[in-house]
């Protein structure tokens, strides 16, 4: 039982428009991979954000007065502060340095996964310059799946990533953000053990393991990864939404 | 650049006493691996557990007063809340189905780690017995870094991992609890990303990330495949410790 993650290599700064299904495609073949049935690509969110058009410069954000009691607390610009604020559901926790909401996706995050390293401003000041979370990430996992699917007349998942902090734990880990034809929580409840007793263990983030996985090979100080190919993911490859993995708030022991 | 996990087949039950490096080490040629520098291990806890002698039978257990009190809140048998206090530094959550501790490792998890699936009793009666996390999982790590580098020749990592929970997130991913030869934390503080910005993500826990990786391999429902074997590992081995991956009490904004 094997899994094979390989970066895809000559993906170069993705800007605003760009075609990505294409832009991976055309890599393939550089690259060497012939899909099969059951690969999966694994995106880092900020090309796909780059692609969507995500960017935003601060000079263009009104602060309101929610941000601006914020900044009391925070060393982040107002209108940093704003934009998190309008990318999120609820804060849960500010200091000087973070501020951890809940997404408006339903995941809990720091500053709302808004970014600003190896962003370059397309124009206006690089200074001011943010990446917003693509809009919706499954829509754009299901996108690229379906024209990858198109060209390749292979079954694939896409799976998008970002890079997130834990509570508890130092670093951040790949994380699971967008998810499109493979399952992101496999659900084992009422299988036995070797010896049967009913598993203690019962959801497994499988989503989240490919992601850190994938994340090892993309590194964080440049985007020249941003894709990795992904073939022997062991689970059967499902329709599936990132919802999967978000705990309810009422069932979550650390709000 | 490709990172290559290969579930090693053929290694069985394994009981008190066993020598988890030599049974590895005669896999190794049936699973035709030939080791070479900056190859990985990652073995799961429960068969280092298990070889380290941690069974714990439950009649053999004093409850304690605060287990007890305890117990008026959780669904869990006092004896087994007994083992959980006895392994943890302190409690952080108990509900009807989770005790949430600090381990006494230092790191944050749902019943201090104790495990009952997939245990099978050397002696008595099968439901009462439990297996606690090894002792000392880097100490564990690092002797069988150090055997099975005499018998290769050659630089390895070992990476002991357990299934954990998360704040936040629905399912358990793989998660590294010992680690030995390889850095659990990558610090890229200072470094500059493509544009000359100073790096927003500074460490990355690339020993939690394996972890997820190989954890995808080993499945939850047996015990069959408790050990990965990884190469093309993208950061340079050197030697760690569990403790990095820690995060300081007072700097956690989430107990």
């Amino acid at each position: 039982m094997q899994l094979t993650l390989t970066a895809i290599s000559g993906i170069l700064l993705i800007k605003n428009g760009d075609n990505l299904s294409n832009i991976i495609w055309d890599a393939l073949l550089t690259n060497q991979i012939q899909l099969i049935d059951n690969d999966i690509f694994v995106i880092t969110q900020k090309v796909v954000s780059k692609a969507e058009g995500r960017l935003v410069y601060l000079s263009n954000v009104q602060v309101s007065k929610q941000a601006k009691e914020i900044s009391k607390t925070s060393n982040k610009d107002p209108r940093l502060i704003e934009l998190i604020l309008r990318e999120s559901k609820e804060i849960l926790r500010v200091t000087e340095n973070h501020i951890i909401v809940e997404h408006r996706l339903g995941f809990v995050c720091a500053n709302a996964g808004i970014d600003h390293s190896n962003v370059s401003s397309e124009h206006g000041n690089p200074d001011e310059c943010f990446l917003l979370l693509p809009e919706n990430p499954d829509l754009s996992a299901q996108k690229i799946k379906k024209a990858l699917e198109e060209k390749s007349g292979k079954k694939i998942g896409i799976l998008i990533i970002d890079s997130q902090g834990r509570a508890w734990r130092n670093g951040i880990i790949g994380t699971a953000i967008g998810v499109a034809g493979l399952p992101a929580l496999i659900d084992l409840r009422g299988k036995e053990d070797l010896f049967g007793f009913k598993l203690r263990i019962t959801q497994v983030a499988a989503a989240d393991e490919l992601a850190s996985a994938a994340s090892l090979l993309m590194g964080q100080a440049d985007e020249k990864r941003p894709v990795v190919h992904v073939r022997g993911f062991p689970y059967h490859l499902r329709d599936s939404s990132i919802r999967e993995l978000n705990r309810p708030k009422e069932q979550d022991l650390f709000r």
